[in-house]
């Protein structure tokens, strides 16, 4: 049954049509439906909606479907449609009328986005807590692998670097997208519960209390701007996580890149590859290339929710509903990615011998003409002196020594590793801090 | 001349294709070029590489520059490729042997990430007074049209509704977009200048040094990593522009719609409406149709840098210039929407008539079936009956009236004129503060 | 087992990230896999490869398994990684050695593509035939609502026009959307077996009897260029379901516009609507808001697919997998909105009194220029003769009667139905022949 | 002046916001302006509304402005908005009353499809024609460049190739290029003019007539369906040009690849590289690099364009002026690309010693096996077998004798050259009969 009552058979089709698969991907926000149904709850016992006796029933019923959603167990058939519906129907057949009254003052619109709020806020500190799996991955690597090796511009040898600063690279690159994670966490840290269909209800709904219960910073006040936001919010997370994506897409790159025969600087571990039905010596990369391939899908489902909620004019249209799988498979891309590259990194054997082989002589240029800068000759001169000049001068250079050089902040001989080490301490306890404050809201 | 001998005759299609539009486009950042040449000259003197009188020519060619620059007076040409050729060959023509060393341990790669950065910077907090703009005129609007008429869900009439509470969402949207951006700019507020083409310099650059010169909260550190973040940057800024464009595409399918002959509750201003070649009678909403279709621009931009940038192996690219245009365009668009929807606001007539006439008696079931609710009702069994009910009994109802009692949060009975009008005067103040800051690195 | 032997224990995740849906979408590619490995066993017979006896038994065997996939009863399982790998060892179960033989001289990179191009193929032809249908619904929807309504520019009233006219532009669109799809067909209508992965095998492979057996009208010679082609041919593809989806974009914009209480033209069948949670007056045209939404979404798997394959080199890479998915969520996404609409369109209520009564005067001014310019007056010097004087004039003009005067082609007082009906014939005469041919294929 | 007088003071900034660069873009189109005018003057002549002495004036007139356009000599003012404002003004100028009686019976919507429309006719014979120019050097480089090198898959060596059959892949996509760009031509071959404001007019225009007299292969019958495949045909070019630069992409990624100092394979003509303002010694692929970025671009015009016109309802919207520039710098970017990369192939120079030092012996696997099976043993033992052995037994094979084994259609050891020239001779004069065509139209 629906919560709407039908007039006329509606065709199978039609039902097919307009649920999609809205009743699967529902399962994913069930628990966090539950627990803001709870906050709602307690709203409506406050305002006098619900009796103690009627609040007591709906809290066990509703502790109950938490916990069933939490293990899986809480089904969600088609002729439901979603997940709102089948916990209404469950607090119904458990709480009687108790279970009638729960929708009082709600909608299924500010019921979605309230779920999907939480939902997406316990992603995000998920997905940070993976983005700090990786970064402490990629310092080890960095500390244990302080090869020379060339650093490239327009896929051209360039200018001597490391393995090492290659990986802080990316490492550094972890913590700015934890950071933006985490303002992307406040930037919707805003509670939509209370704002029903979007033009309010005559009941004296208690926001600010919801919201609190729910540990919200702020309320979303307007009604209207709640519905308006939907698609917005989606694609702001769908920005941060397609951050996330062009790192890792860079970072698989970068591998594919090294770990051709023909580079040869780095070999990938053995269990991460695959093989070929024609070509028994075939070892492929084939966990890399999808990853390289993910970060394209994350960007489609981007401009998918984007372009969904264009146009659309004010107040709930149906249209948001094709919102909700980009949401969840961008950050299911990203946590598999994020879980898998973590795995993969300390598995990198870095061939130090073809790295070295491959800084030729004249990769040194650039620095011989900055010596001769600061020995007073002005730097454009020296650049044309040591462009004409003979490169094999820089055949003797110990790479290592010469790395020793570039030792400002930043530069391949200044390695930042404790710096770096340091700082994702501080995020551990962010983190920790984060996780806390979510297992509070679920369990209170 | 270019900075690089050049072994042979480069056909001028090559120069062509090559150069694109970069000749035009670096004028908008030479201003900043400039300014961020003037740090990186103090620093070239606080290790040595420049005399106290060198630095000194320097200073004065560079604010001579920057002077003509701001007036939009320095010509960059086609073979000179970009601004950053164009403005060392102004300082070697005006200083001599001190001109020919400024650019000692920097690159293009570094000197335009930096020009960039304060540019992003700069046209950030531009357009975030222009969102304060629009903010303002909407709070007018609602102030000043206290009109009931039918809120909307599935673009069918769903429950009471005002004029005020409509333009209210958008004044509460627009202080979370200014929020965003500057969530944006505490992102990007990090020190490229010093890494150089991605590998350092084998020179003591004071990094620090010349991030507090252009007053960046801290240095971008490793700098492969600041290589690595061109596209990511952009992305970043053009993620956070079209948030804006979602609003303002919103707002101006609302203002299509609401001010077709059949809905006729609004009346746009004449002077922003156009007229037929064919058709003498016609009032055309050109302006809204453009802003609806501008907002598709700024996506089709965003996603052009984040696919450009894809794939890339680490280091420079020259894929990254063609990140340049979209991100100005982006910019380019969104103010000047901003700017023209400032001005079309207060235009705006709303007809009160045909508003009040749109709430037919239905409006108000849900708010009917909610009363039974509050009276003890199980919601479900009210929402029913009322189904089953005759809806004329609605009929009577005064539609201000009943708009009071929808007075919690966020509902339309529950204005928040005073409350949104002092967050926009806290955020006058904040910008205030940024517009100081950015005078302070321009004239320092 | 997979194909190729794992020298160590390959961990769980990887095989999630690596395999994904793979194992569900090959399911329908499985009769197009059997189909194409018959070619191929017959090709192995023809160079001596396979005994008659062999053959006989994979013939046998592979009928089996085609029968067994047509009713969806054939199964892949995670492990087994694809439909190839499945149906190998099916054979190897039915033939024995002749099973391990099936596999000579192909690969799975042109295995896949000779799967995917008849998949194509097919979903082609059915897509050919639903566009057909609605077609057909459209004509009939014009020929039983030949009722005066405004025609609309900018969302504007701006000349008459017809509810006929408006169906049978969309009818005319799905003759062009056939024709399209047709030359898409065509454009891919070349052979891939045999090209194996890329480089060809070291074996007389007859590449022009298989792609004979396939009914293939050419072969794609290069084996390089078939690999290259993957995601282009996808890309060309979904261009193509794109230009239907805009259609049905527009046709669903319109008809939730038409019905909006205000515009008031058409209602629409209530078994297509449906109910909110809270509102108990509300029907809501989810159908079509979701249809217009769905047109993005094959927007977006299109550039998914063009962004997927993007700065890939030459020859196989394992991204080309994530391309398969979006290929045939767009023929579903398609195919069911054909479906659906179709269902609804002779369901749509013209109501007469609210479009004759759109109709105001002004709307004639353009035509009533036009008269004085057939009478000699300038037509510029009309225009503004019109546009000054009393548009009240128009007032007594029948809608109808006014109609008759728009008679040349394509103007709505000169309805094309006999010649769209025509072309319609026509079409479903060589949609047949079509349909023959995809059955000789999968029957032989 | 504009062809609609304003009522009032439109603001400087609204003119801006909404003409935009179309008096910029327009140029482009106005041959193509005069040339629909010309016909659609004849069409008035037919039917009575012009003398023939106004069209004697009117075709002078007309002439004269074809001529003038045609060596960009035609100026448009940003307050004439656009070209066909331009045009009209010229005529009235040149012709009096005549001019003022060119606009009868026609709108600007009908006039800009007709000329777009004429525009994208000329620019994909164009287009073709360059298409011809690449794939003619490109056989040529197969020709002259018979060298065995590695092909690859997963960017690894997978089986020997050669760079003559890596030249011939390409060459066979342009040939479906042509192909394609061709259906995309007839597909859009239906004429608009005579459709007015998308609603006809009350004249007995002779659209037919028109049709032919500007080599239309039909009518596009429905006027609202002309004005409802706006942003369609725009669409369609550029999914045509997608796949275009889809092949320049992966030609631009296998050049950067092949001409690292890893791989070394190819060495890139001096002139279509650059240098470096910091290192001396680079050579920078930048034209390789930036048109590996445009086929992005494209990607992002595509996407505007079908994002642009989504969501609108039937009749003009304004939002179809965004849609112009995309067609125009696809156009733009395709030619301009293969104009370069025509040059730049005869320039490639191929390492041999390189290329055939990569062929490590474990790449004759699979051919190993495929001897095996040749020989009777089922596939798939063999290739475990092989798998399991030692591949140095592989060491002493001469590749080239080894390419001659596999000689079946579309293998690396029969190349195709004959056949591909043979192809490219047709080609050759199918477009020199469209170019014939296209002058017919332009001086007729």
């Amino acid at each position: 049954m629906t919560l709407w009552k039908r007039d006329g058979a509606v065709e199978k089709n039609v039902e097919r049509y307009t649920v999609g698969d809205d009743y699967i991907l529902d399962k994913k926000l069930l628990v966090w439906d539950g627990v803001a149904s709870r906050a709602h709850a307690r709203g409506l016992r406050r305002i006098g909606i619900l009796t103690q006796d009627e609040l007591d029933a709906l809290e066990a019923a509703l502790s109950q479907a938490i916990a069933l959603a939490a293990q899986d167990k809480f089904e969600i058939t088609v002729s439901q449609e979603d997940g709102h519906t089948a916990l209404e129907e469950f607090l119904v057949a458990k709480c009687g009328a108790a279970g009638k009254k729960i929708h009082t003052g709600r909608s299924r619109n500010d019921q979605v986005l309230t779920a999907l709020k939480l939902f997406i806020k316990a992603e995000l500190v998920k997905t940070q807590e993976l983005l700090h799996a990786v970064g402490d991955r990629l310092i080890q690597f960095a500390g244990t692998n302080p090869v020379a090796m060339p650093g490239y511009t327009h896929m051209q040898r360039a200018m001597p670097s490391s393995a090492s600063f290659w990986a802080e690279a990316f490492a550094e690159s972890m913590l700015d997208n934890i950071s933006l994670l985490h303002s992307t966490y406040v930037q919707l840290d805003s509670s939509p519960l209370g704002s029903a269909a979007g033009y309010g209800v005559s009941l004296p709904l208690d926001r600010a209390f919801t919201a609190q219960e729910l540990k919200f910073e702020r309320v979303q006040v307007n009604a209207l701007y709640v519905q308006n936001s939907r698609g917005k919010n989606e694609a702001l997370v769908l920005s941060a996580l397609g951050q996330v994506m062009l790192d890792l897409n860079k970072l698989a790159s970068d591998l594919l890149l090294f770990s051709t025969a023909e580079f040869g600087f780095f070999i990938l571990p053995e269990e991460f590859c695959t093989g070929s039905s024609i070509m028994p010596q075939k070892r492929n990369p084939d966990v890399l290339e999808l990853m390289r391939a993910k970060a394209k899908q994350v960007q489609a489902l981007h401009f998918q929710v984007v372009s969904t909620v264009s146009d659309l004019p004010s107040g709930y249209n149906r249209d948001f509903q094709l919102t909700k799988r980009p949401l969840m498979e961008g950050f299911e891309i990203v946590q598999s990615s994020l879980q898998i590259i973590a795995e993969l990194i300390p598995g990198i054997t870095v061939n130090r011998e073809r790295c070295e082989a491959a800084l030729d002589p004249s990769i040194y240029q650039a620095d011989i003409a900055l010596q001769a800068a600061a020995r007073g000759v002005p730097f454009r001169d020296a650049y044309h002196e040591v462009k004409q000049g003979d490169s094999r001068a820089a055949a003797g250079i110990d790479p290592y020594q010469h790395l020793k050089c570039k030792s400002h902040i930043g530069a391949p001989g200044n390695l930042q590793l404790e710096s770096l080490q340091h700082k994702f301490q501080l995020v551990a306890q962010e983190l920790a801090g984060r996780q806390e404050k979510l297992k509070a809201i679920t369990f209170c």
